[in-house]
């Protein structure tokens, strides 16, 4: 049984990386799994919060959200209702926890990296994109603070991030969902892993059905695999040089 | 003395009008003026708010909103915040009072029309270029309605709007500020015109200074050439066929 | 045609200035357009704003609001609704405006002074009510804190500030509306003027209708002579000793 | 030892009801007691809240606020801060619970009343004062419902409702308490009556110090002698027409 | 007439307190006045809220807050609806005002106790029974700071407080309401009283109907003795040992 | 090296499951992992919320709270804050979802049971003790409904459901960790498991550190064994009669 796309169960999306996507952010990054588009934009600000100060210690935190316009269906704006919903707060949380695995924060100094995942077209695996195109806007953030002589050791990434989805639609395991398979999936697993092959987060959740044991192994080896290859596409984005002007190191 | 990015005191920025940005709204529309981008997107519901049930009418509204990595300096999210800032009130509400100008409601029928425009990269005249683009994504959004034999009347809109900012910098009356100008105006006017050459709305501000009566006819006679121009380019964009696919009409 | 309330269309409604209507702020004026009451209370506080510290400049802002039952039909309180309409904030924002643009807050010294504008009775007009008397209220809160010897520079006040309406009805154009003409007015325009004839403020918006450049010309004529006629008010009314008992200067 | 306003012990402040102090609401007083001015305004709609609707009982409920130039030093807005504050719900329910004593709300039929107290000047029993003259408002809002013939029965009200603080400062037993007193009071009671002598509600707080059962029978002694004076004053100003146009009785 | 769980006008439910029942809190008792059960829980933190700051005196808060499935309906809870309602204001309030009455704030030092009162099962008397619970958990904290060498003075307790319901049902005052006779008790009044005998506040309420000054004195008398009563069972509760492990004293 | 408590890597904490431990709701229970204590109510109310009314299904959700004081320091409480953390969103929706994976809704019919899970006392393993506890009070509420002939299939529960944390703790994979291990954890997992022995939910986190696929492998060996015990205990502890009155059939 074929998916509407016609790619195999294994088989991931057409991804794209754009970086530079904005002029002021230090990192800011267009990142598209087939028709799901995020905008990652990595923006430095001097000093940590309070609770943080004189720890020496960096920090680095997401926000995730959608635009209104963004799903299929006009979906209304968390500024208007007045209250973050309990989805967006547990993405934002996801993006953070994921892309602090990667970062040595001594190493970062006292600077605070907020990476904004705001997504622009939403077909599935916003959540998975958001972190894949996140590191990159990240890893761009750390090259300007690096030109700027602001970092308090000259390399502070210790792995690249990817994370891809995963389940179980029609009784099959499938890769990289788009939303007219996560509608109807019967389980449900996102996963976040390093280019050096170990896991930082496993989510998988059973919608309606329960899953055994092996099934979750299946997911997992197909997890693990598409990941590696968004490693790939990552790090050959990066091999590109820093889009835009960096600055001169402080005096 | 020149402007620093080479225009002359009555010239415009470049402006790039993007139809069918967006997969999924009626209307999407990404409008740059400079470096200045909005997205516009103009997404179709079924029914009007409750106060406005049995009457007939449709209703056009519109959301504005600034993406944190969007300006110069990352600003805070309103969604986390938890309430919605008196600048974006502002211009929100003008921006549904503008594009609401230059429809007929009761050729709507009881369809609502939300326009939201998020910027995706603030260099100054954000909410003239909300207008501007919201006006063709509301045109792409009426076309639609029309396909789809879900309008009243099949010629709703009467004129098209358009919107510029103009103000006096250096002493000197300039047409379509950027963020540089702008933020050191001594006065600054937003100006709302249709195709016919008729006001829809004048918003003149002195900042920190006052204006005579002839420095105001000045910028208005800047401001509604300005217009004039944009609704040249709106016509040229709006020359093209619908981008996408338009529905069947229904049954 | 003549007006509902027997007015020329050039005519002012009847105004009053009541200065020391409450006890304990500097400044206190009930000002009255018609049946349009309106309570402006100008409260100083010493010292400035967190972000202002240290700069040696003051601060004036300004709050306007509604009493539930100064409207036709009673008006829910924002305060219970939890959050501050968007109307609301964008009337407090043109008083602050318009009140700071006559006054040099280098003279004012680190000083803030608050213009709360409660509306008592509302026909019509209560945005330009409230400037008119919030300057009133200004300037007494001006001379109170001279008398304490606690102003950076003698004179702060560079002129005075009045405010009207406008608007076009049943086709004429018109000064001054009350609520029945401008719940029907085809243009609806508000004017903020100095008492050196120069401009602080331009607001004019079509409702349902657009308007000529001709109109909007005959509009601030008639509005600018209108300012002209409260200066004279004003200024009566500040002939006056301050209503109440004045500081001793600080030792 | 004198009180500081010339006052004995056991005499009101000066005692003023204007009624029709506002053009809109159905009842509309403003009661002053020495300093402290009170707006209290009563709105009649028709209907009732949802969880009331087809009981044939109407409702009676009342808002309390106070401005923020009422107070010595200027208060911050509930509005802006988003949140009704813990002593604004109390006395508003209070008011509420105390008004409903007096009316027969069967009488009354599918009715609202909405009293609201707002605080224009504050020197201490704001919420008596707010009582007394809500009471007074409530009169005149069922006068007005008589007349358009939208009453159950012709007589709802069955008792007069006042209200009087008491105290005790400087060891001694005082009646109805300025700010100045009220501040350093080391007991502080508020009693509510009717004009039959019984009570409706009595609240007594030792501020600091606790209190001896003959100190609080001579507080209930002192604050029903004053509620009885107060009636007197009620039927003074309720014994004047309807100050208004009363409307026609419907057809 | 009886009442229907068997008592005498004049006679309390069955009253447990269970000191130490969580192990964090300085002070944490489980009050049960028949099948009302409230968990009181006293925290110390070292320090005072901003305002007291320097001051030299300690501050004693209470919250207070009814678990959604603490009554017989489930309510629904405040964090989710985001605001906190006026009943649950106006009793944490009352606690709090209550227990501050028995201790020295100068002898408590610079530490904050805060009280928080959690309904865990509702019948009637709730907040008399947070009251009595909450002073044997202050007394415990207390105790607390005493071993830990944090109090400015030996022993800031001043006098025990206990609080009781009392009331008029069917025509009888009767002591210590359950629910179903305070849903239609005619009267209802709350009494907080020291083990000296003296009134710390009063709070008497009809429902619908008004009362004499008689049966207020009847409702005194009754409430007064419940009162020491309780006194007592405090008393013998807080003569056994601390629960729980006691600090060391700071060196 | 052994763990602080002197269990076993592979042993559980003392679990007890306390049935009827609150009067009203149809299923109470209170349940403790060592010094971890969750109530957890199960409250029916008849209907469905209004997106899934005449669906024919019912729906079962729940809401996670810490009391304030069950935190070895206090918490603030969300109610005053005005808005329900993130962590808390999470971990409802979590409990929900695993809750809603046993039950049948369609055989529920139209009711809806909220499961309310307050945290008495924390330490370590909150969420999942609550997934466990709340699965024996929805059984209990199941039974009630069946009792009274509510329900529109007599067995809609399809498995038992339970919960455990397990992690890696000093180089250790580790069953049910206490607060002092969790602080410290480099591997955090929570495990949501059926009776058959498959799996509802799977959440892990790299904590810092990252994992390896073989340590993942292991953790889910120790948690799914750690499940299938924590069944054995809700068994037995269901295998009592239902503690309180069940209600009659309805007529």
């Amino acid at each position: 049984m074929a998916r509407s796309d016609g790619r195999n169960d294994e088989q991931l999306r057409d991804i794209k990386l754009t970086r530079g996507f904005q002029e002021w952010p230090a990192g800011s990054v267009l990142v598209e799994f087939g028709k799901t588009r995020v905008l990652c934009a990595a923006s430095v600000t001097e000093g940590v919060p309070r609770w943080r100060k004189g720890s020496g210690l960096g920090w680095v935190t997401a926000e995730y959200a959608m635009l209104p316009s963004s799903t299929n269906t006009r979906s209304d704006r968390e500024s208007i209702k007045g209250r973050v919903g309990g989805r967006t707060h547990e993405i934002s949380r996801l993006i953070g926890r994921s892309l602090r695995a990667c970062i040595d924060l001594a190493a970062l100094g006292e600077n605070t990296i907020v990476i904004d995942c705001d997504v622009v077209q939403a077909d599935g695996g916003t959540r998975t994109a958001a972190i894949t195109g996140g590191y990159v806007a990240l890893a761009d953030a750390v090259t300007w603070l690096g030109a700027a002589g602001r970092l308090a050791d000259p390399q502070p990434l210790s792995c690249a991030v990817s994370a891809i989805s995963v389940g179980v639609v029609d009784g099959r395991v499938r890769l990289d969902l788009p939303y007219e398979e996560d509608a109807r999936a019967e389980v449900d697993m996102n996963v976040v892993a390093t280019d050096a092959g170990t896991i930082i987060e496993v989510q998988g959740t059973g919608e309606g059905a329960t899953f055994t044991r092996s099934t979750l192994d299946k997911m997992l080896d197909l997890a693990l695999a598409g990941c590696a290859e968004i490693n790939t596409r990552q790090a050959q984005a990066l091999a590109e040089p820093y889009p835009g002007t960096l600055p001169e190191p402080r005096p």
